[in-house]
């Protein structure tokens, strides 16, 4: 089996948000995916160790917030490499209540859901979920999954179904790896500016660490 | 509700085929996603009306053909805008057999998966399938839904769970639609000259509609 095979699966870049009681949570997914139209119903698929899973099905209702090419690439680090269990996602990010549902204001359109089915697998749960609500923000551009990583040089949460592990074998020269997210930054590090944040989980350049070939 | 957040979602144009009693059979989808990364697994939705559908589930097997962005953009009305139970599909398209599963020459990469469950919903049944083969064929990049319908200017079929009845009302002047799988030719149709086909589904000039505003 060869897994590169799975790089040719086309995936946009969702942040799925929940309740967390009276708390809104929710984690970076990129199955979000419309099942029927009528009536119309979307699947998300959300791995079981990430705590959005459990307030998901808690809640009974989720929200895909679409991001956009233009949407700040650090919501992907802060919704896709932290725990809402220990840390409050939505504390620095802006949202509206859309269809009772905590929704992104950075996203280019949203769909509100109610969960009417699951389907159990190893590591993830599928939710079937009826749309309730839907609406567009702007007109950019949908962030596909193949941009974010070959455009924003993005990398791939441990939870996700398309997580591989990588063999670091890309790369014969030195490298700066945030310690947070995992983000790569291989040109040259120490030009960047003091206040130079990981552009994919804003954390600090003192984050980083280096690594020789 | 506003449908057309549904077209901020990101999807890849995949052929999904299987066997009907020896005889390979398939359908143009857009839903072929990763669930889970060990062991792997993966979902097609396919409409309950495809004959596909019932082929799948008699079979056990399915595989997905990722379409590149130089697929034969032919293929896509072939499975899309007909049915296998009529027409022998795979008579007139290139395929290997791969991991026992019939597999499109003309794509980039596919993926061959047993069906380990499925869920119900209204319109379409969703298969989860564990993998059993996969392999890229070219490095072109996968065809987006985005590029089919922006770059080929395809139409949707109407059995895809992406469907919405358009009414007609993007261009005012008048225009060529294909009777066969309702691709539209807005430009200068009477120029063509008379061995031109339909780029989606390959029918003949003639089978082409003239509609007047």
């Amino acid at each position: 089996m060869n897994l590169k095979a799975f790089y040719a699966l086309s995936y946009g870049v969702y942040i799925v948000s929940t309740w967390d009681n009276g708390r809104p949570t929710g984690c970076t997914a990129n199955c979000a995916v419309q099942i029927t139209a009528t009536p119309a119903t979307m699947i998300v698929s959300i791995n079981k160790e990430n705590y959005t899973n459990r307030c998901i099905a808690d809640c009974g209702h989720f929200a895909i917030s679409v991001l956009s090419e233009k949407s700040d690439p650090a919501l992907i680090g802060t919704f896709g490499f932290r725990s809402g269990k220990e840390y409050d996602k939505f504390s620095s990010t802006a949202y509206d209540i859309c269809d009772t549902l905590p929704v992104l204001k950075d996203c280019c359109a949203y769909i509100v859901c109610r969960v009417i089915d699951t389907m159990d697998t190893p590591t993830h749960t599928v939710f079937l979920g009826e749309v309730i609500g839907a609406d567009t923000r702007n007109d950019h551009p949908p962030m596909t999954y193949a941009y974010y990583h070959t455009v924003i040089k993005g990398k791939t949460a441990k939870n996700a179904p398309t997580y591989i592990a990588e063999d670091g074998a890309d790369s014969a020269a030195s490298r700066a790896v945030c310690s947070v997210c995992g983000y790569v930054y291989a040109e040259n590090f120490d030009s960047l500016p003091a206040d130079w944040v990981c552009p994919v989980c804003g954390a600090q350049k003192s984050a980083f660490r280096i690594e020789k070939p």
